[in-house]
């Protein structure tokens, strides 16, 4: 199997399996119980938020364990909306973010909030000037993603950082979902307030994720209750996911040290091959994300090329579920202002570290086959 | 190791972990993506949401996913309260139901919502003639749990659900999380719009859970974005753990049907020792749930027993975490209207299934033993 959907979902590295089940069946008991076996889990727990925040180069005290990315920026985004709404009641986000984010504030316009959302340009980055224009001593809240989920593109979060740190009102949330392990985002370094992770996107279990909070920020909880994770995200702790997720993190660190550049390579391999290609347009910029190729095959149905490779046992993607207004087009490719053409034919490659030169090539020569047949039939 | 918490949380069942492990290592494709591995894992996913329906004698399409109990509460509750408070803004719940409740309708009330708590007997029977007086036209969810966490105590559903259902308005909420699988409850012949389950407390894995919305009732999401769930609750689906929840649901089922008796008499065996040692109170009333069983030793502090036992590989609890204003006092005991002597010396025994008669007779020995110690010490 040449698996090239990593941005939808990644397949569980063997020792993060090993991690949750030793823990689940080891370390079963509550954290909030007081005997020996709810202790132990609690100093389980514990140790792994403490690794957490030693990746993130936090304090353990901002690491909050969630059930995944799209819990994470409702909670961050809701959280400080609910929360500090008295104070002003205008919120900013941009035009190419995850559902997760675009409808979460959506939610908040119809509890009577006013959003903006920032326009993009063809690469896919934010107006900075919009951004600057949008900002005013109403607005409690700037919502941007680090590494965008369909094309790749990163966004200048250190610049925005630092636009948005003169308005002490706001907060800045970041979606950090496709980017951590792939981009360094040092959280420590900038006026990030909020940041969202996703396990299952670095080989980690899904319904795993951490919320980072910079300390002193309040939040409105999505969850109330037993006052776990310092009563902003109650439930009985998921010690053997969290376990499970801490390891994907460490793993997936230690790998982007080694193989960052191996994959920009493989990257730069498949974009090359596709620039030969009659009519194919690129749509990923550079510099980006390495581990996203996003293209258009105009006049083909990028279903027909899915279900074409999959004969092959290879699995690429269109864009990403769900996400657009109209069902056959991407809402992220229209947002930077391509034509229909382009935004209704668009397809994804989107690697990890797993991924080698041999299943690049092999899938390289299995596009290139599968387009020379569809474009025959199809135009 | 005799391990007499599963109130608080349960071991997972060997089975339970093998379905987990076989779903996440091979249907590891997001249920969104177009492509064959996506279709197989959405398809695995519609067959477990089916046989969790079968179980639950519901339609499929009433079958929401969600991280565990306290999500499901919190959904439920916030969600009627926020997508109807056009209808009317009176919310009715009971003095003793878990902090995920309980909490959820605080937070209601710092929104603007009025909320009346029902009070209770001294065997934790709620006040039917206070909830008939309670309701009104303005009143749009009421919600009451199963099976009390700390007691055991059953609360009538079938006459609440009769009563509420002559208010048109008022939806009806039931936490069924330490009920299920122990204590029936008929979802199809009542009248009741929403049910919370856990999956932890069954031998399943943490972080899994469902909530029962009936068909028609809609409700304003706690997390907004993909529209996984039928837009109730987005996010990418965490289908292995969802399959090992559905697993656990069938086990538990299968067991209920074989081994109800069994436990019930372990109780009674329990109990019936409890009533020959000198001051003992047992707060459990009869009939309850099988698996519970309450009892205090005024003048001894829960937490001495409870290390005391732990000496002896036993683990049994005291009042379940974060629930009392007052850091030493059981807020449920309290409720029922039990003296300070009582409510803060409560301790709790919770069986499993897998709880054997010489589990029960090895604990009584050791109890009773550690309680003439402890009795000539602290007295
Ligand atoms: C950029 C981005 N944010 C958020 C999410 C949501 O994360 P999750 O699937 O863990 O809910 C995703 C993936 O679905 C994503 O790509
Ligand atoms: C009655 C009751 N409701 C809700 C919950 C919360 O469930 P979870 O731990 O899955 O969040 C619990 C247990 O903690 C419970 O006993």
């Amino acid at each position: 199997m040449i698996y090239l959907d990593n941005s939808a979902t990644t397949k569980p590295h063997p020792e993060v399996m090993d991690s949750f089940y030793q823990a689940a069946t080891t370390f079963f008991g509550n954290p909030s119980s007081v005997h020996r076996l709810g202790m132990d889990t609690e100093r389980l727990l514990r140790k792994a938020r403490h690794q957490a925040a030693s990746l993130l180069q936090v304090k353990d005290e901002e690491v909050f364990f969630t059930s995944g990315g799209t819990e994470g920026n409702n909670l961050a985004i809701k959280g400080i909306a609910l929360q500090h709404q008295t104070r002003g009641k205008h919120l900013i986000t941009t035009t190419i973010e995850h559902p997760s984010v675009l409808e979460a504030f959506r939610s908040l316009e119809e509890l009577g909030f006013s959003v903006t959302y920032i326009q993009v340009d063809k690469n896919g980055t934010i107006n900075i000037d919009q951004l600057k224009q949008a900002l005013s001593q109403e607005t409690i809240l700037v919502s941007v993603m680090h590494v965008n989920n369909e094309i790749g593109t990163i966004q200048p979060i250190e610049e925005i950082a630092s636009i948005v740190s003169a308005y002490p009102k706001a907060f800045l949330h970041v979606d950090h979902v496709q980017g951590f392990g792939k981009v360094h985002l040092p959280l420590n370094q900038l006026a990030i307030d909020l940041c969202t992770i996703s396990g299952h996107k670095i080989h980690g279990l899904k319904g795993t994720g951490i919320m980072y909070k910079r300390k002193g920020v309040t939040l409105f909880p999505l969850s109330h209750g037993g006052g776990q994770e310092q009563s902003i995200r109650s439930g009985t702790e998921n010690v053997p996911a969290n376990v499970a997720l801490v390891k994907a993190m460490r793993l997936i660190h230690e790998q982007m040290e080694q193989n960052k550049q191996r994959l920009e390579a493989l990257k730069g391999r498949i974009i090359q091959k596709l620039q030969t290609m009659d009519q194919v347009v690129v749509n990923t910029p550079s510099p980006a994300a390495p581990h996203i190729v996003n293209f258009s095959l105009p006049g083909i149905k990028p279903e027909v090329m899915i279900h074409a490779l999959e004969e092959d046992d290879i699995y690429i993607s269109t864009k990403s579920a769900c996400s657009s207004k109209s069902a056959d087009e991407s809402a992220v490719l229209a947002a930077c202002g391509h034509r229909r053409k382009i935004t209704e034919s668009g397809l994804r490659i989107s690697m990890s570290y797993e991924t080698t030169e041999a299943d690049i090539d092999y899938f390289l020569v299995k596009l290139a086959e599968a387009y020379d047949k569809l474009s025959k039939v199809m135009r």
